[in-house]
């Protein structure tokens, strides 16, 4: 299946082309940006960052203005917030299956909000943009540290979580690119990231809340988000405290953790690791430099699994920002797509 | 007044060094440390870790054995805990007055664990040691990320704290040297630091406790603290929850913290900050590149003071940990001491 | 004396304003900037970056436009190269001394590139600048690399300087505010600086050269420069390798290099270090961390003094970029202006 | 064919082990350690730091110790030097082909100092080890750094290299486990390699050398090396300048660099990466972060070559210091020795 990428020579952009090296079911035919790079062979419009070379089937690709028209039918969009909002409900009206990472249509009621693993039925929320007249459709996923904390609860959701106070170390590959000064982040800590922890806040409450016809009925949990920026490439460390309804024994949270599993295993999507889920026996560990890869960056590694002495329990959840937080979050949302048949 | 500092080629012991260089009270004619470096010339027995140089008069001291005899009463001890424990016991019964950094006496039930902003009245457990026949004493400051903490707690003790939430963000200074290695660090957060947590937990719980004749009724708050190293050279960022008796309004938060001042204060120590704690209007501060350095390292900077979703409010406290945190510590506790004629 | 900063906003003009706090001679009571920030309060203006807070007398005053007129006589220029040109030079038509931080006018023939140590003699092309009817006039400082270099060739150039091959390894305050982007100099080395190695081999030979009517002969040394970017915060590491027409031993290097000293120091000038470089007998130093700071960031550190197997000695020099190499230089050159009589 | 490890714990042997996983020809069937690992699983006696986890099949195998026995014939030693010279002869004496990391043995007249790309035909000395009646052999690899500037300097032999002045910026990984630690390096460059110049100066004239019956005849080019340490994880990057006797052009350079091949090439060794050196036409790089994995960590990359105006030509070399600069330099030394039938 032929594909493109919305904004493809921004950092994002750049690990949709990465993460889409190989793929096995979508070969990457088409890269949009703005008008500045139109025309532009991609290898000369984009100031590749990442430590794997730009794939030559790609470099070669002529750079299109990010409006509808030649583009495939499936296109991936690491747009800009800034014009993504416009944007994708453009491609979106002229047929185009938009599977996005930008934050503007996430909390839009009938666009799923989605991670495979966690709220696969909220694709259902499709029939209602159709509804809507809407040939095509608008797919979103998470903030990448909403992502790390939601994969963490959502094996918990069982035991009923009432509160979660969830405090992060962030890496700087989730600013994009400038991004964040290094005479900011060099031997320091920013204690703030702009919109994080709203983000955190509302979106944990719609991925695990309830799909209904053409909007989510969101979880009522509770969560405070304390987010932080950290002078670390790859990776997002969340320190997450949960209060339950039935408080479980630590035992039976290690058991849902490493039990769980969902429909991309079931599937055996291309993109989807063997565990979404890693439990680390060792109490230095998740570690960004050492774990944030694994499970070819779509695992979520868990450790210091403890009781709370504040709230019920506690432990720590680490995650590939980019990867499972980003690019590979929605090549994996793209995959869940083709394989129930909304791509058909 | 003539002082010596036991352990003093080691990093905290070139702290004390540094920061008792022209002091107005206190004159360091004495430095101990293990039979290895004995008889030798401090400057060369000390492989100096800090910006700032050797003091000159500092750097020709011979260094003596951590044994009583011709030490100096007044003497700070920066020993490791692996020997502190019963050099610093010799040195009290040898009518020492030993004001220690080192863990092993900070929860012994009459050794005052003293911030002197928070609890100069603990001292009076010095009766207790002399009680026993004891001419010397010995007086402990609190672990380096706790004091961070509780300085941020004691203005709001009024309020009646019940819970607290503490995420911290720590320098690798507070690992001494050579502490931990760069391949683990470097670009990486590790999500562990031995027995830090117990310590922040149970020593809050003495610091804010009320003295009695022989020990320290502990109060009752609950702390739940989950501690990070991060590659940061100074500075220890901690990100508070606060759940309170009477949940007071954030604006009478920030008054209390404002308006925070103590004995030190009162009394015009020579170490003493201007403002125990500075807050910071910049939500993405306090950062500990600009911040730690405030009060020449013994000011708290706090920041982002805001309602907490799950408990009540939550902020960002952060002060220098190897000045607030241990060396500037120890030397304004015996300021204190002095001030209070507990030297003569 | 009353002095104003052009381009007071900016980071290397937040580096004039802490140069300036205290000063005993100079009273910034001017700041001007882009039109943008013309008329708000300095402190709301400005982003700043120090370590150091605003000093509260300057936080206070209204920012101007970068036009002459209201203007002190003396103005350091922290200007960008991009506008420095012309605005340096309405300056000095409009009867201001300029003394500039910016690179546009450092190889005009007959304005000073100055080092005060070194090249003091240099001034005397002020007298050209008048010649040409200028009422003002304009000295510039050498890029920030060139003046750790030169300071280190400057004692040894009794001895017949002929080949330099020098190669740095450079902080990222060099590169100002937002500068480098963390994601390209974290855990990396960057082998490139834009112009950096062309200054360096150019700025060496006039600094060195013969000041003549109107223009400096420039010295006959051939420099190659390899530089750098590092992830430092402050601090320039230079790796220099030199060939003598007359090959000294190296204890002459040595006596050579601690015994120089300048007119800054014989006049006793405010930001004049004791000892303009100071030799380290550690072999692993000097580095940034610890000894940038040297002789408050005026101090040149040299260490690893030996014989080079190609050419014929080798060593490393280390200064503070943004202080010797930048606010500090502009103002130590104004401080040899006032005391020769230059701004009467 | 079945290999062991000597010295499998350390950060060394952990590359090894590594490197080893899936290997086409080598199966690792043998660890071994000090006495003090003896006995127990690898994966209990390591504290792996790799971001791959342990391979399954090594995790289980018990260390045994390091002396000849039960061993495989093939043995790469990641041994520490401390201890590498008496063990190392101890397993060649006993029939062992021992492939060396460690520095040790590099020096000694009779056993190659190899890199398959440069001088293969060294092995040629292992008739003489077998001449003194030695059953089994020594052979070495270079020093991390020294390896890459030999790699870069190989192609241009032609020319007649006579002076090549070095200068380096080293990875953390090259110091080992703990090796550096953080306080020394965060934020932080040291201009000080212990031994490393010396070995950088000495080894480059043996590789380049021509071998003899029972030694090799250095090559008579004289190197400058000036080593320093970076905040950087992985990857070594020197600035070379050289001197000719008889000076190409600027292109003839080129083409030699990046026509550069080998017997590992032609022979296809499964550890020779396609190209030994890749030359990049970006001046900003190559950068250790972004380019030090190419060729799976095997290819040197070299950027900014140009004419040096002290020397003749100078431009930028760098390489991954664990995998080309030891575990994989000392591997594809096993496989030459496999498929040219030294190891039957």
């Amino acid at each position: 299946m032929e594909v493109g990428i919305l904004g493809a020579t921004g950092i994002v952009g750049q690990q949709f082309v990465a993460q889409l090296k190989d793929h096995p079911w979508f070969k990457l035919v088409w890269v949009g940006a703005s008008q500045r790079s139109k025309g532009r062979r991609y290898a000369d419009a984009t100031s590749w960052k990442l430590a794997s070379p730009i794939p030559s089937e790609v470099g070669g690709l002529r750079v299109e203005a990010a409006t509808p028209g030649n583009a495939p039918r499936l296109v991936f969009s690491a747009l800009d917030a800034s014009v993504a909002g416009d944007i994708e409900e453009a491609f979106a009206e002229s047929d185009h299956l938009v599977v996005s990472n930008a934050r503007n249509h996430r909390m839009t009621p009938n666009v799923p909000l989605l991670i495979p693993e966690v709220n696969p039925d909220h694709l259902s929320l499709l029939k209602s943009q159709r509804a809507q007249g809407r040939t095509g459709a608008i797919v979103t996923n998470p903030n990448c540290s909403t992502v790390i904390l939601v994969m963490a609860l959502a094996p918990l959701k069982k035991f009923g979580i009432q509160k979660v106070l969830v405090t992060t170390s962030q890496a700087v590959s989730g600013a994009g690119y400038p991004g964040t000064p290094s005479l900011d982040i060099l031997g320091n800590i920013i204690p703030f990231i702009e919109g994080e922890e709203e983000k955190m806040e509302a979106e944990s409450k719609k991925i695990l809340g309830e799909a209904m016809d053409n909007l989510v009925k969101p979880h009522d949990l509770i969560v405070s988000a304390q987010t932080t920026r950290a002078p670390v490439i790859d990776g997002h460390t969340a320190m997450i405290s949960i209060e339950f309804e039935t408080p479980p024994e630590t035992k039976e949270i290690l058991d849902a953790l490493v039990k769980f599993s969902g429909k991309p295993q079931a599937m055996g999507l291309p993109t989807a690791p063997p565990q979404p889920i890693v439990y680390l026996d060792d109490e230095c560990r998740p570690q960004p430099r050492l774990d944030a890869d694994r499970g070819r960056g779509m695992t979520v590694s868990i450790g210091r699994l403890r009781p709370c002495p504040v709230l019920h329990h506690k432990f720590i959840a680490l995650g590939h920002n980019t990867i499972r937080g980003a690019a590979g979050a929605a090549i994996l949302n793209g995959e869940l797509m083709a394989a129930t048949g909304l791509l058909d």
